[in-house]
């Protein structure tokens, strides 16, 4: 079992490690569907064993990220649908370290709870289970803590990747320049920022709950909408990365900030973007916040990702074969902005 | 700067993400002081890069746990003291991962919090930092998450170490013949387990306040004596790891569980553990908490560490050996038990 369950309480305080130890079964197959032959059958459970592939790996590099939820996690719970957030933590995580050219090889998590209850634990597990596997990353340890003082009826999820990468294939951003363009990859949705405004605009203002269909989602409701799985771009990323008709030479995971402060982190410093808006679709989730909440564009552009969930930057001639590659593995895809000198400024027109 | 503070609020909802920026400045210097040469200068913050060391491993194994400090986190909300918090977390997962050989490498945390505040923010990362210093482990980056809705006035601590060890030098246990020698190392209390019993008797039974001084505790408070940061046993592995006076064949960390549920992790399945549970000092605080909660003995040994942190097995003619590498070391040590043929059984007598 790659998953531990502690418990602070005892049994004269009413905790059922035994429930713990039960829904954990439900879902062991799952976790264990995820194994790679680099992970070590474990030590009595203490740490997670993981052998670095010196065939792979000339001068390997391990790229590690930490991450939460955050709020969506209240969509969850009013939806009462707890599978979603297992894949949210999972992508997220892997999109912050792909951008690097990691390739992810292991995740762990942590559940922090009120009352361990089902079929959430089950779900949330699953959900980081079948995320891992269509990565072919492995989940290779967590930790659930139950804390009733403390976490009451809600929970936290917090996610660890790590992922290798070789040194000279590392991607920095660096050799990006003048001229070459910005390909955006559509996302899903929220993915997992903007919970909050988004939650004011249309649980406070405009009275909505997760159950409403405002005409403007056609059809879906506001929770389904909300409750996207964050997109994982590592399967293109992949391609892009074995491919040798283009230089993929800097990616940026569009997560809170949006485009004006995710694309700098990346970009040299004697270099603009100019973005254009109309480039992919705007997901009527989006446009319903941004309109019912009144959200001036450079706001919308700062908290939300908008629709484009992540940039790519290849040389303008390789764009075509940049989008093709997106194509092939599942993903929209458009140049949608373009690299001029300046001074690592990000503008969306 | 490698800790990274998020936040899924916005202006409009009273969010001062420069409060962020400016409390993590005062401690700036201080998580930058833990670096190692295997860190890689950051790319855009997405995920903190460590290059492998392959002049130092063969046949690198990478060991990771995540962990999280649990209801320890209530008594430092009482108490208003943050930075022992952070020590326990990072000496958590060290120990976790040290009883398989592996050196730590890097550290990353995770910090829930209702609102961000001063001075709970820098004494916490503070801690975080002190630790890892002290056991020449990075702090490789973080993660903040503001979350009113979620974690009102509280807040979570989560940490997740990764350790390196080359494959020939894991220790596994498998190598723990009958005879040899358990070797229990000091607590310096009850580490980061057992609090919500502790606290039930404490407070709520005794109607103590974590400034009460029974004379149980020799003039320390109920607070000072429950907030004992957990020990870092690092320092002394290490020197029994690079001795060639000892085989240290088996370590267990022990935590939830105590010595009867941790040692057996480790234990070959022919063998059993007898404990002598007056070889080191039972600490005040678990007398005074068994005393007043009226425990029964099994239970206590269930739920606390009692005194030992941490159990090393040897050959029993590398006893004294052994405990001379701990009081070398700075550690309190003693043979407080035998491995015994038998069926992976603990006792404690």
């Amino acid at each position: 079992m790659s998953t531990e369950v502690k418990s602070d309480l005892y049994k004269e305080a009413g905790v059922d490690i035994d429930l713990a130890q039960n829904l954990l079964k439900s879902v062991k197959e799952k976790i264990s569907s995820t194994r790679r032959p680099e992970m070590l059958a474990p030590i009595g459970g203490f740490g997670g064993m993981f052998q670095i592939d010196l065939k792979k790996y000339k001068n390997p590099i391990l790229v590690s990220s930490i991450d939460g939820v955050g709020t969506k996690l209240m969509v969850a719970m009013m939806m009462e649908k707890y599978d979603t957030v297992g894949h949210d933590i999972v992508n997220h995580c892997i999109d912050d370290i792909a951008v690097q050219g990691a390739e992810p090889v292991f995740f762990m998590d942590y559940i922090g709870i009120g009352k361990l209850r089902s079929p959430l634990y089950e779900q949330v597990l699953e959900g980081i289970a079948d995320a891992c596997k269509a990565a072919n990353c492995a989940v290779l340890g967590g930790e659930t803590a139950e804390m009733p003082g403390m976490y009451g009826n809600d929970f936290d999820l917090v996610g660890v990747i790590s992922g290798m990468v070789d040194k000279d294939k590392l991607i920095t951003g660096e050799k990006i320049k003048a001229g070459y363009a910005a390909i955006g990859l559509a996302s899903s949705g929220l993915h997992t920022n903007g919970f909050s405004l988004a939650r004011k605009v249309l649980f406070d203002q405009c009275g909505y709950d997760v159950h409403s269909t405002p005409e403007e989602l056609g059809g879906e409701s506001v929770g389904e909408a909300l409750l996207k799985p964050h997109t994982c771009y590592w399967p293109a990323i992949k391609e892009a990365l074995d491919s040798e008709e283009i230089d993929l030479d800097g990616m940026a995971h569009i997560t809170g900030g949006g485009l004006y402060d995710n694309v700098p982190r990346i970009l040299p410093e004697d270099l603009d973007v100019v973005f254009d808006k109309n480039a992919l679709p705007v997901l009527p989730i989006f446009k319903l916040i941004v309109e019912k909440g009144a959200i001036d564009p450079v706001e919308a552009y700062r908290v939300f990702n908008m629709g484009i969930g992540m940039v790519w930057f290849v040389p303008a001639e390789q764009a075509d074969a940049a989008i093709k590659i997106c194509a092939d593995a599942g993903f929209d895809a458009a140049v949608c902005g373009k690299v001029l000198p300046g001074n690592r400024k990000v503008t969306v027109n």
